[in-house]
């Protein structure tokens, strides 16, 4: 999930976090919940169930499922089946799609209300020699100031956060319980490639007809910054990865293979077609968007959302967070709070990389026939994907540049939910019973595919919720946080309380 | 060698080459000699020799020298040091740099008039995996049209060539006969990283000494294309390699490591920095250089050298070149006269390569800290490599891009000879004996170091000359022509002959 602990993180920097919030399972005044059932059996079987939790998240790392490399597929997937099974889902389905299935599961406890919950269990690409213990060999160890974690891929991002709220299920159960909630599984294997078949899941009629008989839909996390602060994303934007290609051959100009350099004299040169084409992108700064037409959808900042913006300014510690972000200024050197109207505020166009000619050791004397550039673009509402994706398309061919191809590769529309809704309602209020006032924030600047779900036709809202800690999605010694030593986070037995919590209250709520 | 058959090469397209050029070792009213020696026994020593010859190259490319990576150095300058003491060098001595070390020798005949010969004894890097054979492994192979081909890297590029020279004194020697010319060997391993202390050699006070008494220097090549035809040229363009690096930590915006790229939205990104930066290089259509006053220099094209560029223009089968070439335009869709003005005259900077951020398969939502651009820039006169790195600088500064570095790598001045100076005349009549009516080309638009022997303070003219054929330079399967059964080239003791000639006409030749 490109959203999780990379961006979230560094809004979590003042200790907001109150001791004794494990003890905080006794309803407080802030509760909408007016019956509060006794948790005291369910407590127990966390806490006798934590090493059967700890070892299904191990189980789960040690099966990767890798989308971008066609790696664990299908055994992924059947591993994401027994694990509905096993929480009490019936039916398990397996939805194909035209590249990796999504996995649809139902688990009816005969309660009023019913929740949907989002899962992917696909994993990032790895590079085993840049990490200190084998990736997908899940690894208890001590670390400093924090405790026990366990280190693998995906520990965080997110089999750990969603191994927890399993666990919680089977709490529950394990207690001789029914869920006070039914649940209704959507699980994905294409999260770290764009999503980009998620529509072919859920718009499955069965798929369709369970969710629009849910109040909401909860993507398990691992919330708490080091500090133990929270920060509830009322959305996230949308985006959409593409390559952009300029070559001889499709240009029709420039040599149709690498030649000697020397020919630069009388050949034209798809590298610097495409720097060129690239420059009229943005501002000659590379911070603003220079794209014909393409801010005209983008909703101005609301008088809430700027208030959610100053009051996150306030809570927040720039220099802190400048440090862990390896910067110095901000773009234009605005103001810290400028800085987060733009964060969550605007659309970006972002090069993730350029790839073209020789890129070895020194150099080397060719004139390169093609050169790519890989871009990521931030969309925010109310842009569509695709609308977005025409416009740069029209730009490029107004401005000379058509024939430079615009290789979409994934991506979606930006998802919101309303900070009223239920999901949310519940959440602040467990967060608060729990000593956390969490920071409340108007849209995540990475993405998820929450669209599906916030979009039509369901128009259902949408939150990521999650006691506990980890850190390292996409990069190396990932792990989440098994047994807290710090007074501000809690491991994952006080996580899988979270959620059950959650479902109470949930359940509860109106 | 920048030049050889990747650029000389397009040159040869049509068929002036007259057979029986094998025979032609009797000297014709064309020729300024007016006694010749009887060099029949020569001519026995090199069928003799034919072996031995074959197997000093094969013996010499099973030795690679690659200075891009550091590898087989001191193994290259010794067999070189054996190579040159072989055929008569006394002294031999091994001329240390700041990197790759040197070697010079004399070979001391006695003669009225000495002869600079400049060598390479490094090669290009390889990768096995694109070769038909082990590139190391010399091979001889028979290939269609064409006869037998020795196979392996550094074939033509340039130990093949700088074979058939030596064999071509082993002959005259092994004839009991001493070299018409005395001969001064300069040797360097830094060729193909840019010769940056080619100069380091030549300024030593004993090689200077030595080449103060040279009246030219010779390259040994394999000039012929697969039409037997020969580019003569005049000169070459200088070169500079660099790479523009773009990073956060020096810049002191955006980044000092990757993060993820949704905080584009409040970070500056050094990749756009690159690209803007790039942008201002050139023209929008990244034809014409836009660097301010970079062109001041740049002599404006003489009579002489229009009249060349107009000969060639009929000589050479504009069709064919660009088939050759995989376009169908030249840059602003010039005539073929004006792309081969354009080819000698102009300056150029090219992009080779483009690499940051995330290079591999896919995308990665990283806002990269460091992009790089590696670049050559192809220098003209009176443009030098210093000037012209001291102007893009500048004008990098000017722009608000002073924190790109700018990290040459190599490179050097052009270098130009009279076409009226001995060594050119010679060169011409011997060509010309054999049949063959060279192209004479003002400049070639690759590069060589020879601004250390045509520059201050020597002043020396310089050529590159030899019968022969090979391709591949740089590139897999390169190759150099043993035996020929193509009417129109000649196999290597047709190029030894063609050495020998030489050396007996530019010691008669006034």
């Amino acid at each position: 999930m490109s959203f999780s602990s990379e961006t979230a993180g560094t809004l979590m920097n003042r200790r907001e976090f109150v001791a004794g919030a494990a003890a905080a399972l006794v309803p407080t005044a802030a509760s909408a919940r007016t019956e509060t059932p006794d948790l005291k059996p369910v407590l127990a079987e966390i806490e006798k169930r934590h090493d059967e939790s700890v070892r299904r998240i191990q189980d789960w790392i040690k099966q990767p499922t890798i989308a971008a490399e066609n790696k664990g597929i299908n055994e992924g997937r059947d591993l994401m089946v027994r694990l509905l099974k096993e929480v009490g889902c019936n039916p398990v389905t397996i939805c194909p799609t035209d590249l990796h299935p999504g996995v649809f599961g139902i688990l009816d406890a005969g309660a009023p209300k019913t929740l949907a919950v989002y899962f992917m269990h696909d994993v990032k690409q790895v590079d085993p020699s840049e990490w200190s213990s084998p990736p997908f060999t899940p690894t208890l160890v001590d670390k400093k100031g924090l405790g026990k974690i366990l280190v693998g891929r995906g520990a965080v991002n997110s089999k750990g956060p969603q191994g927890a709220f399993l666990a919680a299920a089977h709490a529950i159960r394990g207690a001789g319980r029914k869920l006070p909630a039914n649940l209704v599984f959507v699980c994905e294997s294409e999260e770290e490639i764009g999503s980009q078949h998620i529509t072919q899941i859920v718009r499955r009629p069965e798929v369709l007809t369970a969710l629009r008989k849910c109040t909401g839909v909860l993507t398990p996390s691992a919330a708490q910054g080091l500090d133990g602060t929270v920060t509830m994303s009322l959305g996230a934007k949308g985006v959409i990865e593409l390559e952009l290609v300029s070559t001889g051959e499709k240009w029709g100009r420039g040599p149709k293979l690498d030649v000697h350099s020397s020919n630069k004299a009388r050949l034209d040169s798809p590298a610097w077609h495409l720097v060129e084409a690239l420059s009229t992108l943005v501002s000659t700064d590379g911070n603003s968007i220079a794209v014909e037409n393409y801010l005209e959808k983008v909703r101005p900042v609301s008088t809430a959302e700027r208030a959610m913006i100053d009051e996150a300014a306030k809570r927040q510690n720039e220099d802190l967070l400048k440090q862990q972000l390896g910067v110095k200024h901000w773009v234009r050197d605005v103001s810290f709070q400028e800085s987060l109207e733009l964060l969550c505020s605007q659309p970006t166009i972002n090069i993730e990389g350029l790839v073209g000619g020789y890129t070895g050791p020194g150099g080397k004397t060719i004139l390169p026939h093609k050169t790519v550039a890989k871009m990521d673009l931030r969309l925010v509402p109310d842009m569509t994907a695709a609308d977005a994706l025409s416009k740069l398309k029209a730009h490029l061919a107004k401005r000379g540049f058509g024939d430079i191809e615009v290789n979409m590769t994934g991506g979606y529309d930006p998802t919101s939910t309303e900070p009223n809704s239920l999901p949310v309602r519940v959440e602040t209020a467990i967060y608060k019973r729990n000593g956390i006032d969490p920071i409340v924030w108007p849209r995540n600047a990475g993405s998820w595919p929450g669209y599906v779900f916030t979009g039509e036709p369901l128009k259902l809202p949408a939150i990521q919720f999650g006691f506990g800690h980890g850190s390292g999605a996409h990069a190396p010694d990932e792990y989440y946080l098994i047994e807290s030593k710090n007074p501000n986070i809690l491991g994952i037995d006080g996580a899988v309380r979270g959620h059950v919590e959650f479902l109470y209250e949930f359940a509860s709520a109106s």
